[in-house]
Formats: structure tokens, sequence, C-alpha cells
């Protein structure tokens, strides 16, 4: 197949981004489009280019005093009748239009078009982002290639619908039992109801004030969701454990052993055991390279409540965060779409900030 | 196979437990012990015995003005390492000891032994009562064969230790939903958290005062108990929707109607649905042979709390009642055993009750 990245496509990134999203790469079928993706940046001479399984990484070596990342995960989440893709006025529809085949357009317009950016500049195109971590080309980079990580400054083109969104909450789940003692449901009281005492737990969730802060300049505003339930022997058995996963989302000033702490306090008295956790990611704005982006961009930048890959970075000491044309509601929808404008507005941005002084 | 329910083991009832037990006779693998019960009764001269399935009748056609039934079902719970019967002092071991060849043994020896009772008696020996309601001998006899159960007054041999159990309660299975809107966990506030709804269904449950209540002498203690809960979407989404499984056990003064009237106005305000019910049954002690039955015990009778097949006998208009010489709480046990002693009085009590007086 010849390279549909040819460089009349690349130097447009709204065209770009159609080609993109009619490279079939739903998560672990990602050798294609990661071919195509390769093959364009070993044809752009002023980048030198390595690959690892699906994941493609660029980068300019011009000695600069400052280096920054601009990353972006090539597959997407299973089609859902919504490929290849289709324009209706202003909107490109499609699989991954929004999710982040629009925001990878913009990093590999940047990489085949700007020879002489103001910082270094490392390109990172990977794999599996949309299913389990093991998997994720950024997270299997981390750990067998970090010189490719390496910078100051990270952006991930992750749909912000054109909003710069800082930082991210980190996430915990636990598993919250209550414990009773069986009994036959004809002779009830000679049980102890683990289901009944569930009803404490739930009251506290009920009743829980999520905490706002505001650091950086952006306001987060945290959670904590029951996210399962579970308990029951048989239709007549008074049942002797009950299990509730409640699901936390705390602010990037909390590490970790803090979240744990305050879920403890939440719910003193009842066992508790952690199943998953990842730390967030503070915004990191006064990093230089970030002011300088966030004059180009030229909007107050918002809180990231989710969970993101910018964590990733955060946790290796660079300051990361989000900005990408796609709208985030629609990504993994049906209709997903992106709005051209977003896209030749995104493109624009990244040009002004990274654009040598003339 | 010689028939090992000989006329010398017949007329001892304690041998006889002994030999039904040591007749393997897990649900649905019935044939062998009703050819022998059948082979027996045929052989009875003042019996006039029928089968149907696994299910043998055998009845006195006397003339008495009253008739009862006496009834044991055939089959046990799957072996549990108690097969076949031991005796340790005055114990029997094994695999349907309790629940109920000891019973069965009861009915089985009068039926060789007493060809001229004081009423007319109809003795049923039946399959499958510990498996679904759709093989169980007595549902399908009243279905099929009506003139079988068709009596004044019904005891089933079911085991009580000794104590008359009268009547038994109803229940009532309904699943109670609620109700909310998905969302990103990272976005909690923006959804509705069914869950955390749940929490309302739960206080209700611990605050539920269970009625007491007395017919007959019989003390019925009600009881209300979620026996499941399930609910839950992903780890990161707030759920929509819970179901709680909750157990009814309401005296026999209410009907079904009445206890599902009770249960709305329980749970008013949130979704119920009755998944399983089964009407209770009065204990009709008022029955002349019931009557009759209570003085040669010589005790109170006791409230059955449990669900029986008397349940049956009353939906028919036939006043019924549990007695029989093994201990409930040994039923399905793998220890399960009865007292000798227990045997020996509970043959004695039905001799004195039912020999024509002299």
């Amino acid at each position: 197949m010849a390279n549909p990245l040819t460089p009349d496509v690349l130097v447009d990134p709204v065209e770009l981004t159609r080609t993109l999203v009619d490279i079939e790469s739903v998560s672990r079928d990602e050798k294609v489009i990661a071919d195509c993706v390769e093959d364009a940046m070993r044809k752009t001479p002023h980048l030198s280019t390595e690959r690892q399984g699906n994941t493609v990484m660029a980068r300019t070596q011009l000695g600069r005093e400052q280096r920054i990342v601009l990353a972006g995960h090539l597959d997407t989440v299973p089609l859902n009748d919504n490929f290849p893709s289709t324009v209706v006025d202003d909107l490109i529809y499609g699989c991954g239009t929004a999710d982040m085949k629009s925001g990878v357009a913009l990093a590999l317009h940047l990489a085949a078009t700007l020879p002489d950016p103001r910082y270094d500049i490392t390109y990172l195109f990977y794999e599996s982002e949309e299913i389990d971590s093991q998997f994720n080309g950024l997270h299997l980079a981390g750990q067998d290639r970090p010189d490719w990580l390496r910078a100051d400054f990270a952006v991930l083109l992750e749909p912000t619908y054109g909003v710069v969104e800082a930082g991210c909450q980190g996430t915990m789940t636990a598993t919250v039992r209550t414990h009773g003692r069986r009994a036959h449901t004809a002779r009830a009281w000679r049980g102890v109801n683990a289901i009944h005492a569930a009803g404490e737990v739930l009251r506290r969730l009920e009743d829980y004030q999520p905490r706002r802060v505001t650091i950086d300049g952006c306001n987060y505003r945290e959670g904590l969701s029951a996210v399962r339930i579970s308990g029951g022997v048989a239709g007549n058995v008074v049942p002797d454990e009950c299990e509730i996963d409640v699901n936390l989302r705390f602010a990037p000033d909390r590490s970790e052993e803090q979240a744990l702490a305050h879920l403890r306090e939440v719910f003193k008295g009842f066992d508790l055991e952690v199943t998953d956790s990842a730390p967030g990611a503070l915004p990191g704005l006064d990093a230089p390279a970030a002011r300088d982006f966030l004059l180009a961009v030229g909007e107050e930048p918002a809180a990231k409540l989710g969970w993101t890959d910018v964590a990733r970075f955060a946790a290796l000491g660079i300051p990361a965060l989000n900005y990408g044309p796609g709208d985030p509601r629609l990504a993994h929808a049906q209709d997903e779409h992106v709005e051209i404008g977003k896209i030749r507005d995104g493109a624009a941005t990244l040009h002004r900030w990274l654009a040598a002084d003339e």
C-alpha cells in the first residue's frame, strides 16, 4: 500500500485528520497506522525516528535549552458503524475523529512542517491507550526507553475542545465489606444481615460532601461514588457478606497515601481494601514552557478531572497538560466528530507557540 | 435384589430407619427405594397400593368417618461422606436419618402393622422433595391423583424433634429497584447514583419491626431480609440501576395478596416486582383428628416458621402439620443423625393416636 500520509496531506492538518481516521486502528491493531507514521517521519530529514512495537518516536536534536513532548495515541475504541470518515459542513465524523486523531494530526503536521522550532521537540505516537494499561505504548516506552519521555514539559493532544486542561485528578478504588452471620430467612433473627449493614456505608456516601480546591488557578472537584455492590447467598439465607466498591477521584494536592487515609476516615469501622489506585498530577503551570504555551493559547486553563496519561509524565517530574481540538464528551460515542475550525485553531496556536522567534 | 424391607424389619421402626437410610435415594434417583416400598405395601393385604413415577400411595379402605394422611418424602440431599449409616450409642448417623427416613420409617411401620386403625389412613411416600417444586411427588400427585391427597387431616413426618409444628409461614421474594443516571465518576455530580439511592431501601429494612402473631396457640414470628443486592456498570461509571431482592416470611393469617400489599407499603416510592411466592398454611388445630393427635402427643404445638409441604394440603383445605423424630437443625448436615429414643417415642405416640379404641 502506498503511504497515504503524503507531503501534500501532511501539510494540511484537516486533510491529515481525515486520512488518519481512514486508517483503521482499533487497539492492538495499530501496525498499519504505525507503519505509515514511521515512514512519514523517517522521510522528514530534521527528525531522528525510532520505533518500539507500534509506538513511533521522532525528535529534533537542535541543542535547544528546553525540550518538550507532543504526544498522542494512535489507537481507537472499536468501530461502531462510524468508519470511514464522512464530512458534513464543518464537521468530520468517524471513529477517532475527536479521540484523538485530530490531536495526532496536529503533532504529525508540526513534525513534518516545523524544522526549526523554539524548543527541541519529541513527538510520541503511541499504541493501545484505550485498553488495559499493560499494553499502553507510553507506559511501555517509560519502562524501556525512558529517554523518549525526558523533557521539560509535555502536551498530550487528547480532546479538550481547545481548552487547556491542566494536571489530572487521582483515582482510587476500594472495596468496603460488611459482615454478618448466616441464618435461614424463616428465622432471620438468628442471623445478622450483612446487606442491611451496608445501609450505613451507603448513608455515608449519600452524605459525603466532595471537596473543591483551586490549584494554579484550576478548580478541581472531587467525588466519591459507589460503582458496584454485591451480596447474597441464596433466596432463603440471611447473607453474611456484602461488598461495595467505591471510587474516589481526588485533587492532585493529595497523594495516594493521603487519599487512602481519607477513605479510611470516611469508612471508619468498616473493612476497606484498595484494589486500584493512580496518583493525580499537579498542573505544573509555572514551568517556563508551560507559561509560554498558555500565552499562545490566550485562555485560562481548566482542571482535568479524569485521569489521563499526563500523570505518567507527572510521575517523572515532568509538567504535562492536555490540549486538543476534539470535544471530550464525544469520545467513544457513535456520532463522534470534530470541528474543522477547532483543528485549524489548534494548528495555529501550536505554530504560534513553537515557531522560532523571528 | 431381594427387598430388604422384610416383615422382620417393618415391625421395628429403628431397624427400618437404618434399612431405608442404606438404600441410596438422592433426588431423581428414587427408583430402587420406591420399588422396595411399593413391593412391601403390595404384600400388606389390608392396603390398596398405587404408584406414579417414584411416588407410592397405599391406603386402608375401612369405611371410617374420617381419613388422615401420613406422608413423607423418599429422597435425600446428595451424599456427603455420610453413607451408609453408622450407629454410635443411641444415635443413627447417615444421610437422610433426620430428613426424613426416620419419619418415613414411622409411616411404613404403621402401614405394615396397623390393619385396623381408628381412621382410614392414606400413606404417601413421595419423590423429589429436596429439589425444584416441579419434580415434587406430592405436587404431582395433587395434580394427577387428587384423591390420593383427599383427607380430613394430614401429618407430614418431617423432622421436628418430636414436637408438633403446626401450619407454616408464607414466603414472598421481590426485587426492589432503584434508578439513577450514568456519568463518568470523574464528573459524578452529572449523574445520579442508583447504589447510593439503595441506602434508603436498606434503611427501611434495618428499621423494620417484624410482626409476631399467635394463631391457635402457635407463635409466628415474621421476618423481612435482603437476600441479594447487585448494581454497578464499570469501575469508572456512576451506576444507573441497583437491585435488592427481599424475602418476606409472613404468618399464615396473611394471604399472598396481603403480603404483597405489605411489601408495597414498606417500599413505598420504589419499583417492586414479585419473583417468587408461596402462601402460608393456617395450623388448623381445631379439626377433630388434629385434636386427638395433640392429645396423643401430650405437648403444646409450636409454629412452623419455614415453608413445608403442609401448605400443599392447606391449599386443598386440609389441616396439616409436621411431626417427626429427626432434629430439623441437622437436616442437610454432614453429621446428620437421629436419636433411637425419638424414633421409639414417635412410633408409640402414633400408635396411641391411631390404634382403634379397645
